[in-house]
Formats: C-alpha cells, structure tokens, sequence
C-alpha cells in the first residue's frame, strides 16, 4: 500500500459501466505524479491516505464489482516508532 | 488508475487472437513514455483518459476474456478540489 | 500494454516445467532496460511488439498453465493519429 | 518480494472494515519511499523485513479476506552467499 | 519476466508459514535494487536467472500455496539474435 495526499476530484462525463457510482480522487505521489482512485472513506483534498491496488482495490472498494485497481484504505492520522508496544525481545 | 493522453490507434496485423475487435490506442504518461491500451469509450488523440490496470482491466473492457492489461475507464473532462462537497468535519 | 524492441531468444537449458516448449524473447524497453515474454506470435529480433503482462499474459499464451508475467501480444505495424475515424463528436 | 525497512506503525481512525484489526506499518525502500504494509510476524522500527505484494499479500496475511496488497513475509536476519551449499555443479 | 543476478541467501528465522521450506534468494537487478525469489531451480551466486512474479509466481513455485510474488523461472545460459531460426518473412 502506498501514502498519497488527496489533491481533488475527478469529472469524468464518459466513463465504463463498471465504475457504478463511485466517487473518484486525483491523489500525488511521493514525486508528484498524479493516479486516480475510487474513494469509499470520503477523504478531503489535502488529506493523506493510503491506497490499496491490484485487486484487493476491488474489495476495498466494498463491491468486487467495481472496476479499479487503486482504492483508498484509509485516512492517515499520523505515523509514529512502535517504540509504546513495550521493549524490544 | 493512471492519467494518461492518447496519442493514436495502434495498428497490428499479426495479434493475439484474445484482443479479439478491441480497438488499441497509444497512450503517453506524465514522463512521456508510450503505453498500449483497449479503448471501450472511443477516445480521441488528445483526449486525456483514466486507465485501469491488472486483472480488472480484463473487466473494464466489458469482456473478461479480452486479453489487456490496461483499458481506458473514462475521458476526463477535468478534476477540481471537492470543496463544493460542503464544509470539511 | 507496452510498446518493447525485440532483441533475441534466451536460451535456458535450466527452466522451470510450467514455461513449456514456449519460445522465449529478450525485448528492451524504452529506457534500455531487458525483459523476457514468452512469444506466441513468432517476433523476429529488431521488431516492435506490444506485451501483455499480468494474469492476462497467460490467458495470450493460448494456454492458461503457461507461467508466464509477460507474453507479445502482437507485431506493431505503425501508430497514427485516429482522425481517419471520422469527425470528432 | 522486496526488502525494506520498517520506520514505524501507521494511526488510521477512518479505514475501510476490510482490513481488520491488522497492525500497518510504515516502511522504506531502498530509494527512501514510504510504502504501507500489514504485518503478521511483529516486525519493530529498524528491522529489516521482506514483503510480499499483489494477491500473495492476501494469503500471507494469514486470511484472504484481509485486503492488503503489501504482507510483511519475514524479519531478515541476514543474507550470504550460497557457497555453503556445496561445490557449483 | 525480468532478468536478475543472483547475489546469495536469504536467512530469516521469524517468516510467514506459508513460504514453506521453500529458498529464499536474494537478486540485484539492473539498477542495483535487491529483491528476494523463491528458487525452485537451484540458482548460485554469480548465475543469471529470469524471474516469473504475480500469480504466475506461485505457480511456477511448484506450488500454489506458497506465497511468493517473485520466483526463479530458469538459469539463463545465452541470449542470441533469433537469426538462426530461418530468413525473415
């Protein structure tokens, strides 16, 4: 899985069947390349998420029927050492 | 899903015959390389597109026999901040 | 789908069973770097293929147990603009 | 499978129901980017793991339905050459 | 399917169950990236090999329960131009 950061979203008039009424994000990469995902978690431009790809994105997506490859996971609150899981064996 | 430009039609006289009447388009990514991808939506060169990659493409095509990798999912009309969506919680 | 250069035949006398009696080409991509696809379409060295990867390149085998990730799916005559397919809507 | 490093666990509060009560952690590859992993062995900041990606990440998870594309498949101790193994043939 | 170096073994003592018995090796591509296979074939150090990844990875592990996403596919020997199989059309 990977950490974008949600720029906007995505107008798209024509688009294939199979993408039913999922909304889709514009997300950057790490070196500012854009992907688009469909987004069951309803996260806001500026927000960072994780995606999931491949066809896990499918089950992500809550309806394996839906037509992605990359799906948000989850909004990211923060990242931090799993230093508080107690000491090192 | 990627965003992509159609450059033009690709064409093979010797093919596979999994592509079966699928139309194939040439596709330029954001570095400029050139990819090949179903086209189901009839784009356009010039046209900017989505596209779908993995195992779901086989879907996107609207036949999961269809031998791809990549299919467009859309043409964009454009993409924008979700702003409009209402007040962020 | 990506657009390769077909640079010559591997030879492996050490090989997996799942690859079968399938032929095997080096092709270079556009940045320079080899990759191996299994070839069902008889690519001669200094052709410009288009290859198909994932799931799908065994489906473009012609034989789902081939264990291949990359396969040619077609000899690429040329790419041209579609404006020969009418005015643009 | 990739080698990388984990830099630390991953706080969500919104994340999609698909992936359970499974540990994310933060890790980087060898280039410096951050990449989202499921973790079922407990690696801890600073160890060095391998990962397991595409739809083998689901399995290695310990149950399918767990909707990752990237598994923690082990916490590398060390690598070395094969020579221990006896005279090449 | 890409073309890797072997570099040596793989030594991890906390892994996943379902990688088996199986040998791990570690590879350098073209750009100097390490990654991990499994080796169904044997592979030493210094050998050239090709690998197989996705789904088609687990197969060609000779078993499609081991959770792999990169196997040895076969030890390279040669790579020639295939202008020996006959004149071109």
């Amino acid at each position: 899985m990977d950490i974008l950061r949600v720029e906007g979203s995505l107008i798209c008039t024509s688009r294939v069947d199979g993408l039913k009424q999922m909304a889709l994000r514009v997300l950057r990469d790490q070196g500012g390349g854009r992907h688009v995902a469909v987004d069951p978690v309803g996260a806001r431009a500026g927000n960072w998420v994780f995606t999931v790809s491949g066809s896990a994105a499918r089950y992500a997506a809550g309806d394996f029927e839906v037509l992605t490859d990359l799906t948000i996971g989850g909004i990211i609150d923060r990242w931090e050492p799993p230093a508080d899981e107690g000491p090192q064996a």
